[in-house]
């Protein structure tokens, strides 16, 4: 049995919850707990904001952990290796997106916590490919974050080969901007931190920003035009998209993995600037992969606070103030 | 003197109008008009529509014709030679946008009738490096609206780095799309027209669309699900975006060349299927050249309707009745 936490329905707590697993499959792996991050869309799933969330509702899908049990046909993974579970759990690996490379796109693939049962437990379960080993420099107590947030704002520099000479716009400084401003910074890149919350400010150098604009003063935003080869939408939140497009330099994209339900933008100033929207979500197993040796070569790391999983409640009252600096891990068997 | 036609205002007809173009410039060209496409720009320019127009207006931004005269300072270029000239007829050759190869996207590039007076005459006057000489295997009474229009549909391709293996998706089969068509059906693609005249499929096919689809038909979207990697919208309307960014492939693009007023789009498809909107202006210098030996290689030309520029006031009212198959083309000197 997998001792969980469950929510039964959109307005309850989560509470200890038990199942039975099943026989391990072939192809899969059980993986022991170690620590489990929140990312908001625990919470936009227990709330089943987007209508897909099966109750009882385990959450969790940040997972870093040890390999407790492996499938007969698993190679390539020892027990009490150290590996990583993000937001994806499997995937067919046989369709043209898998085959291609983007196992992150398969029509197919499962969500840990879609249909299925998460890191908010003692153990979780995935298909081998998708528990990504964890390197030597990267802590098991910083790493989850990494699976879900870390990969969404990793991926996009490098899908859209953004040059390490170019300029990174950061929109959002909480769980995945905190991250994003580390990876662009590491990438080469001058970056600039947009937040609501100027008190931000210092921190937001710490982790990479060469300059802090406060994204609610529109001459700020006005004074960074032409200026970005990409600018990361971190926040699910409408914006003046307009405004944000017009910082870009010719041939800039704004790029949105913050899930703002529309985009309204003026055609004629793209047009003449070539400039493009662009969204994209997590990332690949190899990207993954890449993701977290480049942490481990550049010493990035989430800045997280820790709550025991037992207090997984308070943990998410945490999360929904948006107070959280800059995001929560679990810490499982406590 | 050269001698035109001009419109007064956005009111007026358009009049023979004789100007004194001036000392001709040491890096600069006279080109004897020898045919003049009118593109839709042409009478949006004639109407101000963008606030942009100076009067009396001299239109025509698609010629095809012969040095003249060339500047004391003009290097590869002789009287007599065969060349055209677009949107565009100088730029500053000297920020970052023209070293970085992109002379259309100069900040201070001048349109050939903006500010400036065009092609609806028997004379117009460019930089040296936007008369681009005109290959053999090019006809001049084809060529003039492969300088505005076929540039505009011909640079996407190129820029968003389209495989020969992809399918493109072609949205107004009118003036541009029926040169897109042709692009890139010789690019090596699979070629869909998306049209809301159902009797120009018959031609479609003849220009190089593998499929026709209505697209007044949502079915008929509905069924092209998942199918693009470009989708290029050559009409200034608005569209049901959503329907549209639904046709693309994961890592699709959407991209727009037709200056509608605004784009709406819903992110969250687009995150999912890692799916972009994109837009860009005319092409560069080199790219104009690809185009034209492109053009040369696969007998590609526009289908042209002739008018005498005498003529030019029916041509104008026949451009604005929608019905021209596909694209007009004066004749100077008749």
């Amino acid at each position: 049995m997998f001792h969980a936490y469950a929510a039964s329905s959109a307005d309850s707590l989560f509470e200890p919850f038990e199942y039975d697993p099943g026989e391990l499959g072939p192809d899969e792996v059980d993986v022991q707990v170690e620590y489990c991050g929140i990312c908001h869309s625990d919470l936009s799933m227990k709330q089943n904001d987007w209508g897909i969330t099966s109750f009882p509702f385990v959450g969790g899908h940040e997972v870093a952990g040890r390999v407790a049990a492996i499938g007969e046909r698993v190679a390539g993974l020892e027990v009490g290796q150290r590996v990583g579970v993000g937001w994806t759990s499997q995937s067919c690996l046989r369709c043209n997106e898998c085959l291609s490379g983007y196992q992150n796109r398969c029509p197919d693939a499962q969500g840990t916590i879609v249909g299925r049962h998460g890191g908010f437990a003692d153990r979780v379960r995935a298909q081998a490919e998708w528990c990504l080993p964890i390197p030597d420099g990267v802590a098991s107590v910083d790493c989850g974050p990494l699976f879900c947030g870390g990969l969404t704002v990793f991926n996009p520099l490098a899908e859209n080969a953004v040059p390490p000479t170019g300029r990174v716009g950061v929109v959002g400084i909480g769980g995945l901007g905190h991250m994003a401003l580390q990876f662009a910074r590491a990438w080469g890149c001058e970056v600039t931190a947009f937040s609501t919350s100027p008190e931000k400010e210092d921190e937001a150098r710490q982790m990479g920003a060469h300059r802090f604009l406060n994204s609610r003063d529109a001459s700020a935003l006005q004074s960074a035009a032409g200026r970005f080869d990409m600018v990361l939408v971190t926040v699910n939140a409408a914006l003046d998209w307009d405004a944000y497009v017009n910082t870009l330099r010719p041939g800039g994209t704004l790029h949105l993995v913050g899930a703002a339900e529309k985009i309204e933008a003026t055609v004629f100033p793209m047009i003449m600037g070539q400039k493009s929207i662009s969204a994209s979500p997590t990332g690949s197993i190899v990207r993954a992969t890449e993701m977290l040796e480049f942490c481990a070569r550049h010493e990035i790391k989430p800045m997280v606070e820790q709550f025991p999983m037992s207090r997984l409640n308070d943990a998410m009252d945490h999360l929904a103030s948006g107070q959280p600096r800059y995001r929560i891990v679990l810490t499982a068997g406590e």
